[in-house]
């Protein structure tokens, strides 16, 4: 509710009912009015362009009604409501955060201390509401586990199916991750994997990979996952000049071991938003490419950050690891928490089916369920 | 061929047969090593992490042998060769453009007197190096026609399959385009669209659109073709500041018109990769959201900026326009190109069908068709 409207100029300030008050802009408010001539009923989309609205569009008069703001825009002499609530959700007269760094509102982030967060396969079959837990564990977290799902190959698709969409590659709309007698990728070896991001020569990277367990009776082959926000966040804190260099200079990534595939990529690092929010890790010693996009005289100490960076990931006090037994599987946001596997044996076996998904589809899915289930929102 | 090298502390100096001189760190060449202990045959991936370089690693000796360059790595003790011209294709120690909103080198911007790249859809079937032109089109000026296709449903599926994989959305597979009674999206109605990336609200947004017509014999209905690199270099050189705006901050894009869709994204309208390349223009009246990320003191100045990037976009001298026959399609680099149509009345029938696919796949089918004909390349 609004206890006071006024306008002054281009400028109306309104009071809210606890006494908080805030400003908006004339050309603001009547490019994002609410009627039905400016956004269309039923789908939202906006019907006009920032072109049809006057360029000296000014406020000619405000009142409180109902508890609402009504404007009325000259030289158009249009009279739009805006309600209270909308008003104060998309309040921009704040102070904003400005550290380089920093992660978006809803992100938790964590080291080995964290019980990873996980689901029942049937539980999100059957009940929204584990479903959005699930989902709400990928986002905040960045990584969630599915117990409890069969043992059967192609399960990994059931598992896209439930928030969006495979995005098919050149690995196919899904991967077996095995021994190979040629692999064409070192994922498909008995081999160690150092913790990574999947794909960085890709642009964009996979938003989302899914790791399905079918076989997983070899010596080693645990899962660990690292958080790359915290992993930054621990290399700005330890050497803020070091993460300047990581976030200021595209790095580079290729990957051609297959026919007809050539790869490559020219991204930082560690991406910031514009205003420094933290956007993607890409980090992947296998397929990183040479550096040329760092000056000369900043290579080595771009280096010895690369160094700290890895050693920040590589250590145990930041890993989560887990062994997948055969039904289980995990999501991971690709753009932002890394995964390693230890080196198993040829003693017994291990077989995981992999697939690229989009971030998008899991966070609309999310967002959806949110909004039809508004009294579980925390 | 390399008439000299020296190494002083970390630094090696080579000089080209050319006379041209270039430094490479220890660091820099033992982590690019192409040794087979460093790089795996065959795939071509790094087996080592940085880790496991020696944080002292120094330069023992080096050495001219057969033209190409030998370090001995200390203290490793690692001998290693590196041929001539890989250095010269990866040398670092140069001069780099700095201005912001510089296009990435192989990218041709343009305006309306463009004549619209395109190629014949049995061509690009038969000829690899007609494909190869078609794709490398995409790749310079953002968009390509294909003319002479089947008019056949679906047909556009088989144009993503020349040369990578179908992007699939809330939206299917792929989409239709005409006049729907109730239409979840504007673009299915008969109103001109002002040019607009696709699905700003994504994140990441679509990289490529391909729109199929199969039926356009509605009044209108024309095509446009905006290319948004150099509407933004336009603004840049208008503006300056309007530009640092679009630039600096992140805009807010959101869709929720269809039943479990909520897409939100907050991506800058023009972003720069972290050097000042242009990466990416995102621009959509219908979906833009209210922009809550800029500073209230700077709000007017952005709308200012904005109002004018539109404008510009909007600006005839700007557009490249076609009028797609049934059996035509063209696709747009959606992270530059924008697209826009005409309106177009009811006597007659419109129908296109429309798809998403990555540009990453694109962009590695065109380098491994050059890397198959090198002699082709100019």
């Amino acid at each position: 509710m609004l206890r006071t409207a006024t306008h002054s100029g281009p400028v109306v300030t309104v009071t809210f009912d606890d006494g908080a008050t805030t400003r908006f802009h004339a050309i603001w408010l009547r490019d994002n009015a609410l009627d039905p001539e400016t956004r269309a009923p039923g789908n939202g989309q906006r019907l006009i362009t920032i072109g049809d609205i006057p360029a000296d569009t000014t406020v000619g008069n405000t009142r409180v009604v109902g508890g609402d703001l009504e404007v009325t825009f000259q030289p158009e002499g249009k009279t739009v409501i805006f309600p209270a609530g909308w008003l104060a959700d998309h309040a921009y007269d704040r102070d904003r955060p400005k550290d380089a760094g920093r992660t978006a509102p809803g992100l938790t982030t964590w080291d080995s201390a964290l019980a990873p967060p996980g689901a029942d396969w049937n539980a999100v079959h059957a009940d929204p509401r584990a479903k959005r837990g699930w989902l709400a564990a990928v986002a905040e977290f960045g990584f969630a586990r599915l117990t409890g799902g069969p043992v059967e190959p192609e399960a990994l698709l059931r598992v896209a199916d439930l928030f969006g969409y495979v995005r098919e590659t050149n690995y196919g709309r899904y991967f077996e991750v095995r021994t190979e007698v040629n692999p064409t990728n070192l994922a498909y070896t008995g081999l160690g994997l150092q913790a990574h991001t999947d794909n960085p020569y890709r642009d964009p990277v996979p938003g989302l990979q899914i790791l399905y367990c079918l076989e997983n009776s070899a010596e080693g082959g645990d899962s660990i996952v690292v958080d790359g926000f915290r992993a930054a966040q621990r290399l700005r804190a330890e050497n803020p000049e070091g993460f300047a260099l990581l976030a200021g200079h595209p790095a580079r990534f290729e990957y051609s071991g297959s026919d007809g595939v050539c790869l490559r990529s020219r991204r930082p690092m560690i991406e910031l938003a514009p205003d420094g929010e933290l956007v993607a890790v890409r980090f992947n010693n296998r397929s990183s490419a040479p550096f040329v996009d760092i000056p000369f005289d900043r290579m080595e100490a771009y280096y010895q950050a690369y160094r700290q960076f890895a050693a920040i990931i590589d250590d145990p006090a930041m890993g989560v690891a887990f062994k997948l037994e055969p039904g289980e599987s995990f999501i991971v946001d690709n753009t932002r928490v890394l995964h390693a596997r230890t080196g198993y044996s040829g003693a017994g076996s291990r077989w995981l089916q992999g697939c690229y998904a989009d971030r998008d589809g899991l966070l609309s899915t999310l967002a959806a369920l949110e909004l039809a289930q508004p009294e579980a929102a925390e």
